[in-house]
C-alpha cells in the first residue's frame, strides 16, 4: 500500500502518499472511537527501540499498537542496552528484526535510522534521529491541516519561534513546500532563523519564503506553527528572557483570528495557557491525532491497512 | 456504577462504595481462579504513569490491566520524560488522555492527584501522590479486613510504628472511622506519633483513639496495622537501633492471639520473618488482593464492572 | 510435560529434556511463521524481573511471552524497586507470584534464581544471575547445533576467547558434556583458561578436553563458539589490544571450512563483520532462536505445550 518499506524521512512522502496516509487515518479514528481496539495487527508483534527520551511519540506509539491488539517489545533505555557494552546498530537491529514484525526506532543520532532501516529485514519507522527528521511528526501536522483546513495547498504558513533547530518546521515545511501556492513567514529571534540551505531547499521546491522579526496574525494567516525557545541557544539570560517574552502568543495576538495554531509540544512558554480555550488552539488535538496516523502507518507499512 | 470518575481521596469512599467495590473484588478473584484473564477491558487502553518508583503499586496495576486484557501504555520514567522539559502536569494529561481511556497515576508531588483529576477527561486513580493520598491501598487494607475478620465496624485495631509519616496508616484509619465503634490504638516511638490534626479528624469521625507507648497484642485486639521505621527519622543511629529492635512483631508477641497481621509491605525489619508461617500473618495475602481490587475499580471507572 | 517447576541450572537439563524441548521450540517456529502469534498463553501473565539490564534475553523473552499472546508485568529497574528500600529477594517473589502465573529472572547476584525459586510458588525461570548461570541461552545454543549439525554429540567444539568468566561457555560445554564423544578446545588469552575446576568437571562427565594457545579451524572442528574479550581483565592496554587482535575471527581463518560459528552475542571485536555474510556464521540465526526456544519453556512449565 505504501511504496517502501521503512519511512526514514519527509521527503519520502508525496502528496499521493499524504493522502492516501490521511484517508487510512480517518478510518483508524473512526475506528477507535467506535469499538476502541480492533484486531487488525493481532497477529504482529511492533519492537519500540527508544534510545532516547520521548514520553509523547514513545506513548503515541503504545497506544497506535494496543489499540491494533499488536503485541509490543521493549528496549531498555539507551543506557541500559548493550549498546553500552559497544554493540554496533547493526547488530542491534539484526537481533531485534528477529524479534519483531516492525520496528520504530528513536535514537540520538543523526542518520541512524537510515543505517537501522539499510540493515532491517522487517520494515522500519523513524520516530526521530537527533535533529534530522521526524517523519511521523510532519504526518501528524499534515493531518491536522488538512482536517482543520481542508486543504494543504494554497496556504499562508507562519513558523516561530526556533526554525533553525526544529526538525519538526524542517519536516513540515519539506512536506508542505510540494503542494502549489504555498507560502510560509518565518518569525523569531535572529540567531533562530533557518539556515540559507533549508530556504534554498524550499524555494527549489516552488515555496514562497519570508523572514520577518515579527508578525501580526491576523493578516489572513492561516496557520501559526510554534516551537519553545531554548535558553542554551542565548549567550545572555537577559537576551533569552527579552526572546521569552516577545516570541510568545497570547489571547490578543490570536483571538479573532482565523488562524489555526498548532505547536509540536511539549509547550514551555510559547503558548500562554489562556490561549488554551480558543477555538482555533488546536495543539492538543493535534497530540491526539498521533494516536490514528501511527495506527494508519503500522498498519500499511505492514500491508493491513483497511 | 460509581458516583465519582476520579478516584483521588480515601475520604471519596463511602460504606456504600467500598461494599460495591468489595463485592467487584470478589467477582474478580474468581474471575483469576477459573479463567486467568477476561475479556472484560479488551477495548480499553489503560495509562500507567508511574513518576517515582513503585514496584509493588506498579505490578499490581499492571497485572490487573492485563487480567483484564486491556492494552497498556506507559510512561518512560519521570527523568525521562517532557515532566523534565519544564511542561506542565496539566499539558502531560491533556496529553495522555487522548492516548488511553483510563490513566492510573504515581507522582511524588502531594496534591498533584487532584490537579491530574481535574484536567482529565478520562477517568483517572490516584496510586499515591507524595505523602499525601494512596486510596487504592486504602481499599486493599479494608478488603483484607472484611474477608478475614467479616466485618469492617466493632474492630480494635493497633497502629503501628510510624504513623505520622504513613500515608497508608492516613488512609485505612480515615476510612475505617466512617464505621460504628471501631476503636484505634497508636504505638511506636514517641517521635512518630500520630499528628494532632490526624487524631482530631479521626475523633470527629467517631473513632475512639489512643496513643501507647505500647501495647500487648493478646489483650483482644483484632487487627495490628504495621510500617517499617526509617532510619532518617532518627537524629541518633543508637535511637534508629533501640527503637528497631523494640517495635517489631516477633512470633512471641503474635502466636496464639486472633490479631490479624497486615503491612502494605515493603517489610524490613518490623516483623520477623519467623513470624511468616503464622496462621494470622496475612501481610501477603493482602498484597495479593492488590490485583482483584484494582481489577474492581478500573472496571468500575470504565462503567463496565461484572 | 518437564519434570521440574523451575529452570535454574543447565544441570536439570538431560538429553531427553533437551530432546522435548527440542521438539516443541520446532513446533513453536512453524507457529510464528505460519500465524505470526497463537493464542497458548491466553490466560496467563509472564513476570519480567530484570534485575540487570540485558536487551537479548529481555526482549526476547518479551517476544516469546507477546507470541504466545500472555500478558506481561514488567518490573521497573532494579534502582527503582523495593529492592533498594532493603526488601529481601523472598519478599519480592512472594509479591510478584501474585501478580504473575510464572516468573522470569534476571539478577546480578549468583545463587538469587535458587532462592527465587525455592520461594515461588510458581514456576520460574533463571534468566541469568551473575556470572552463576544462564540455562536458557545454553538451550538456545543447543538447539542451534541440533538445527545445523543434525546431532549433539560426535561433536568436535572449540571454545574461545574468554572460558573463564563466560557463563555461556560454562552452561554449553556443561550441557554437551552429558553426550557422547565430545571433544571441546579451549583457546584464548592463557589468562582466560578455563578453571580446573570447570576441567575437572567437564572430564568427569566424559569429555574430552584440551587446552591450546592457537587453533586452526580447518583441522575437522564441527563448531567454534566465542564471546568477547573484556578490557577490564588485563593488566596493561597493550597487552588487550594484542591479544584482541589475536583473538578474532576473520574470513581467511573461517572460510572454506564446515565450521559452525556461534557467538551469544554482543558481538564486539571477537569476529569480523566480513565473516557475516558467510554461510556458517550463525550467530544472528542463533539469536533468533530465542523466542522459540522461550515460547517452548513458558508454554512446558505452564503445562501448555502443543
Amino acid at each position: 500500500m505504501l511504496p517502501f518499506d521503512s519511512l526514514i524521512s519527509a521527503t519520502q512522502l508525496t502528496p499521493e502518499i499524504i493522502s492516501d496516509i490521511i484517508a487510512t487515518t480517518d478510518n483508524m479514528a473512526t475506528n477507535i472511537q467506535q469499538q476502541g481496539r480492533i484486531d487488525l495487527l493481532d497477529d504482529k508483534v511492533v519492537a519500540l527501540l527508544f534510545f532516547e527520551p520521548s514520553s509523547r511519540t514513545m506513548m503515541s506509539f503504545q497506544s497506535a499498537a494496543q489499540r491494533l491488539k499488536a503485541g509490543m517489545v521493549f528496549a531498555q533505555s539507551a543506557s541500559a542496552t548493550s549498546i553500552e557494552k559497544g554493540e554496533s546498530l547493526e547488530d542491534t537491529i539484526r537481533m531485534v528484526e528477529s524479534y519483531s514484525d516492525i520496528i520504530v526506532m528513536r535514537h540520538p543520532r543523526p542518520g541512524s535510522a537510515a543505517i537501522a532501516a539499510g540493515t532491517s529485514k522487517v520494515p522500519f519507522i523513524n520516530a526521530g534521529d537527533g535533529g534530522n527528521e521526524h517523519p511521523t511528526q510532519a504526518l501528524i501536522d499534515a493531518y491536522t491541516i488538512a482536517k482543520h483546513k481542508g486543504r494543504l495547498d494554497n496556504l499562508r504558513v507562519v513558523f516561530g519561534f526556533d526554525s533553525l533547530q526544529s526538525r519538526s518546521i524542517h519536516s513540515l515545511s519539506t512536506l508542505l513546500a510540494q503542494y502549489p501556492n504555498n507560502h510560509f513567514t518565518f518569525t523569531g529571534p535572529a540567531e533562530l532563523n533557518p539556515s540559507t540551505d533549508m530556504l534554498n531547499e524550499l524555494k527549489s521546491k516552488g515555496a514562497q519564503c519570508e523572514i520577518v522579526p515579527e508578525v501580526n496574525l491576523s493578516d489572513g494567516y492561516d496557520i501559526v506553527y510554534v516551537n519553545r525557545l531554548q535558553e542554551e541557544r542565548f549567550n545572555e539570560p537577559a537576551l533569552f528572557e527579552a526572546n521569552r517574552r516577545k516570541y510568545r502568543l497570547t489571547q490578543d495576538k490570536v483571538s479573532g483570528t482565523d488562524c489555526l495554531i498548532l505547536d509540536p509540544l511539549p509547550r514551555i512558554d510559547e503558548i500562554d495557557t489562556a490561549v488554551d480555550c480558543l477555538p482555533n488552539a488546536l495543539y492538543f488535538k493535534q497530540a491526539s491525532y498521533g494516536v490514528p496516523v501511527r495506527m494508519a502507518l503500522l498498519s500499511m507499512l505492514l500491508g493491513k491497512a483497511i
